[in-house]
């Protein structure tokens, strides 16, 4: 089949065979594709859609075009994890540790931020001597020695899906659950995992709007990873204010070291304690749901999470001193206070704008390859659900220049919405998707 | 506006801006923009369409990027010819010479053939010494000199819409009603007429299947063309069988010279009488269609239009002894004859499978750039509504090669439609729309 005939085919609504669909991939690896073809059929992909027997294919084309790690030597059920991305999301930073200590092993491949969320890479860059280059055998010596490791994604990891997400980035063709969805998992198959834990973001500071968008990500998700033969879970969970009290590398950094002691924000602590024990039960270590919590809640309690954040630091060559101390983390000398221009609740506190506002400070990047400032962030001083006063000191912005603070105060206090009643509660999980079907909390 | 969020609003649905529209068309002739972002957008445009504005914002932005021709000091009115293309179409060649016999100039740049139909300037070529290439003053003077002329783009005629085809070529997205009107009319406006008659194919035959669809594009040509201050006719004619008796280039020139001595094929005659009748009438020469038609038979039985004919080819570099004398046409060594398989009467003969049996034989292509056999081609022996016996002879096939012919007999036959009943009777002009509304037969 002539590449024009497979885009017509699915620019007309069809279905493209498993054969169509290995050809593009590896024509896109090969460079036999040109990037206007690419281009035209990743738009009507975007259009039509894609069945979950055809994203099934792509995503195992996307794997078959590189490596896929064989961690069968190790120890233990090997679960990863995965999020779609939000704002103050550190979470697989505190995970991996505790879920190690619990007798998992995390083998987790992680990315750097782009736009208005960070990334995991550069939040432990801000580590001094972090590494996360490591190559595979490196990766395998330290999920043997301490169960956890989080490095960036080697060159021969799902290269065909390197070149397309560079391609989409230019062309609009970024929004599209079942390129979103085999972009995600072709990478987590090659990483070499038994089964997944996924956390799919939704709400103002995700790509996934509503809940009926992460639902359907979520179930794409969930099909691709069980018909590659890994158990596979998609939890959706609410990303409308930013996680926790911290957004910025290095103050990520800084609430991490304090989640891994059990001194964290509470929605934080609630989603590690959650996603955490549905790892533990997936690799099949607890039970069920309840004693797998209270196994992640000993780990943070008996220091052993702590203990095994230290020990994944020092492996990959970072200070692992600042777990005990992390005023050794770099500090940021220009500092702002954003005080509240009025009394009431902060009833929203918008993730998007607090993200693109610690971008503005330094902290991420505009384009790939930019430099990010391990210490400029913002810190949240109160939260969605606080009661305030006028003048009151809401958000507290760090930079290494000065001039930049202006810009980010203004675009952060658009972020806010005070009111005078107090919000409903809410809570962090949404729901879970999985073979069995749909929980809804 | 950055290429990729003119991308992402059309794949949004949203309206593009005529500045965005302009820096688009820019982009594609300077290179700014890179294919993929062009091919994206064309297939954002394939699935979200354009309304009546954007189009005429693309098709004035796609004349901007070359040159308009000035025919200004031309005598008479100028009006314009153009066939959204069909099988057996030597239309253009006839129609020419008879209407400038009549007192309208007629400046007509043409295509060559690619796929199942043929074109024009290859069909011209099959005259000894014919040239198409002439530049803007020799097209001038043959205009000034015998009223019509013949000849290929010249490179400086809407050279977005160049690249912007090619590259729809490759990207299947030529199907859109915008992209195709854009394109015509773009040539059209270029080429300096102040009217316009547009011959909308429809049919099996035709990219316009139904006369729907071909009403579509009728309208969106009609509307561009008034938008830009050319009055414009869009003619819908039917494309289900191939029109005349001969497909293939110089078989058809062979008939022009038979249609304007007065003795072609009734279809072929009914069709450039009608579309003579529509130029007369637009160029304000007749009073009304009666009268215009009247005229045009005057010019053929006069001999005035083949001696307007026998003028161009001369001037164009042609032998024009081949209008008196048309075995000086080149004629195929290899010939082979394909009869019925039974009695009936022919009900069908697909236009799109004769077309693609002259292409086996060589009279056409299958990539741009190919060379074309100006022998070779289809002769109809019967058409559409004869009653036949079994055996009686039904195609004459012409090539070069004889061992062209085996594939040939077989493609042609599965053209075919016998039935015991004659089909209804059919007009081939099926309707018109024009700044007046719509007119239907």
């Amino acid at each position: 089949m002539r590449a024009v005939d497979i885009i017509r085919a699915k620019r007309d609504g069809e279905r493209l065979s498993t054969p169509a669909i290995a050809d593009f991939v590896q024509g896109v690896t090969s460079g036999a594709w040109p990037d206007y073809q690419i281009a035209a059929l990743l738009m009507a992909i975007v259009w039509r859609g894609m069945d979950a027997a055809e994203t099934t294919a792509l995503t195992q084309a996307m794997v078959d075009s590189g490596r896929r790690v064989d961690l069968s030597g190790l120890p233990g059920p090997r679960v990863g994890k995965h999020s779609t991305g939000g704002v103050g999301d550190k979470v697989s930073i505190v995970l991996a540790p505790i879920v190690a200590a619990c007798g998992v092993t995390v083998p987790k491949m992680s990315g750097r931020g782009l736009g208005h969320t960070g990334g995991t890479l550069d939040k432990l860059e801000a580590i001094p001597g972090f590494r996360t280059a490591l190559d595979l055998d490196a990766f395998r010596a330290a999920l043997a020695a301490h169960g956890c490791a989080i490095i960036g994604q080697t060159a021969d990891i799902a290269p065909a899906d390197k070149a397309l997400y560079a391609l989409r980035d230019v062309t609009a063709t970024i929004e599209s659950v079942p390129l979103i969805a085999a972009s995600v998992m072709s990478k987590k198959i090659a990483e070499g995992s038994d089964a997944l834990v996924l956390d799919v973001k939704c709400g103002r500071g995700a790509f996934m709007k509503t809940y009926d968008e992460a639902r359907a990500l979520a179930q794409a998700l969930v099909e691709i990873g069980e018909g590659a033969g890994i158990r596979t879970e998609a939890c959706i969970t609410r990303m409308d204010a930013p996680l926790g009290r911290a957004i910025g590398n290095a103050l990520e950094i800084r609430e991490c070291i304090d989640l891994v002691h059990g001194r964290g924000p509470a929605d934080l602590e609630a989603l590690i304690t959650y996603l955490a024990a549905r790892m533990l039960c997936l690799g099949g270590v607890a039970p069920a749901e309840d004693a797998a919590a209270a196994r992640v809640r000993e780990a943070v309690a008996s220091g052993a999470a702590a203990a095994r954040l230290a020990a994944m630091i020092a492996f990959q060559g970072g200070d692992a001193g600042v777990v005990a101390e992390p005023d050794r983390l770099p500090m940021a000398r220009e500092r702002a206070t954003v005080s509240s221009p009025r009394a009431g609740v902060i009833t929203q506190m918008d993730a998007e704008i607090v993200g693109r506002t610690s971008v503005v400070l330094g902290a991420g990047r505009a384009r790939k390859g930019d430099a990010v400032d391990p210490a400029a962030g913002v810190r949240l001083l109160r939260v969605v659900g606080d009661r305030i006063d006028a003048g009151d000191p809401i958000f507290e912005l760090h930079a290494s220049d000065a001039a930049r603070l202006a810009e980010a105060e203004t675009m952060v206090r658009s972020s806010l919405v005070i009111d005078d009643e107090a919000p409903a509660a809410t809570s962090v999980v949404l729901g879970r998707v999985s073979a069995a079907g749909e929980w809804r909390a």
